[in-house]
């Protein structure tokens, strides 16, 4: 991990930007990082969207800087296999083609490009993020726990299926979900809120519902809200602080 | 409105005892009241299931002292018609015992046990309601603006339709609901926060999940979570209150 700016922002909080080998990620750290071990801030990843660091950056640092100035929260988040800068590689492209085509055609989304779409997205990123993760927790002043937020769902999933450092999740419902996720969501077991618009355009509501439903977590809770896609109300900014808050603590 | 009873709680909070008419009810207000009509305390009216002050009261009372204690809220409840030692109708017991033998018998509860039990308790009820909230804002130190939450559903549904003091409700998800109330529904506007229990044995989820959409609330947001009909999370009364500080200040 290799830092290459940093910027102390006006709220107090500090912007770092890095690369993990060729992958580019940001770090913000609470005003007032704590010195000691036994204080050290919890961290949240979060997972941004598949559209490039550069375009989801001012909703990112939005979130990001609340967290750490208001619950004293670290958070990171690295770029996406395939999005920015990052390399393409043929089958994401002719996937990502497959999915622009139905979806211009108003036919529902295979079974196939969904797999071909996801499933090789999720096997690059997770573990990515869990080299992220050890070189986030091997800084001063940041210790466990862990808890994950991210915009596709089915990393979500796996990340929080396979990676016992994360206690606590908080995902965006979507329904581009590969049928093999469904199995997936239930070896989760941490507590988890998930965030469902109402009148989602992009996806069906009755499969975000199968998979909060097959989720194996004890505490999990919905919060579905009215509008479409990007419409998530900005008051689950602070549920989701609050959730974070009683699990990381 | 008269008060037959009043006590200091070592939270600092203040609960009076009072009769509205013959029927009983209890005030919870916060410690330091404010003075002056400016700075009055936002009301929250409590609506109890229907099971008797009594027996809930345990219940009410933790809500009340945090919503008073944590953020400075009156908050009020009033005994529902034919519950507690209020007296019993002849029809609402003939309805009791039909649902009775329905679920003892295993079988779905017919639309004509649910209006029989349901529509009478609204018609009786909401108007008692609306008189409860012309006495508490008036009392000093109380003003508006007006939350609402509730056990059953329906008189929150008629209530946040017809009573504009009311800006925001939290409701509880049920399924005995008659058909009539959809169309009420439809004409709530005032921000929702919709509790619903995911395995609720009493309750039809996707009867639940269709009261919400429902509603014609711009602002609407559901909490699912896991577990059966008594067992909302201790952590939604914080998101509860959280959500009244967003509207009632």
């Amino acid at each position: 991990m290799h830092f290459t700016s940093e910027r102390r922002l006006d709220d107090g909080v500090v912007e770092r930007e890095f690369t993990l080998g060729e992958i580019p990620g940001i770090l913000w750290t609470p005003a007032s990082a704590p010195d000691s071990a036994s204080a050290a801030a919890p961290l949240i990843l979060m997972s941004p969207p598949p559209l490039g660091l550069r375009t989801t950056y001012p909703r990112l640092a939005g979130r990001a800087r609340y967290y750490a100035a208001e619950y004293g929260f670290a958070a990171a988040t690295i770029e996406l296999p395939g999005s920015g800068e990052r390399p393409r590689w043929a089958a994401a492209e002719e996937a990502r083609a497959a999915l622009r085509r139905a979806m211009e055609a108003g036919e529902p989304v295979g079974a196939e490009i969904i797999d071909a779409l996801v499933l090789p997205l999720v096997d690059r990123a997770v573990p990515e993020w869990q080299t992220a993760l050890d070189a986030l927790l091997s800084l001063p002043g940041i210790g466990g726990p862990v808890g994950y937020e991210g915009g596709l769902i089915s990393i979500g999933v796996r990340l929080a299926a396979v990676e016992p450092r994360i206690v606590a999740a908080v995902l965006f419902a979507g329904s581009l979900v590969p049928a093999a996720m469904f199995e997936e969501a239930r070896q989760v077991t941490v507590p988890l809120q998930v965030l469902l618009q109402w009148d989602d355009e992009g996806n069906d509501r009755q499969a975000s519902l199968n998979l909060f439903d097959a989720f194996g977590s004890k505490e999990k809770t919905l919060h579905a809200n009215m509008g479409g896609h990007t419409g998530v109300p900005q008051f689950e900014l602070d549920a989701g602080a609050r959730f974070f808050a009683r699990h990381l603590k």
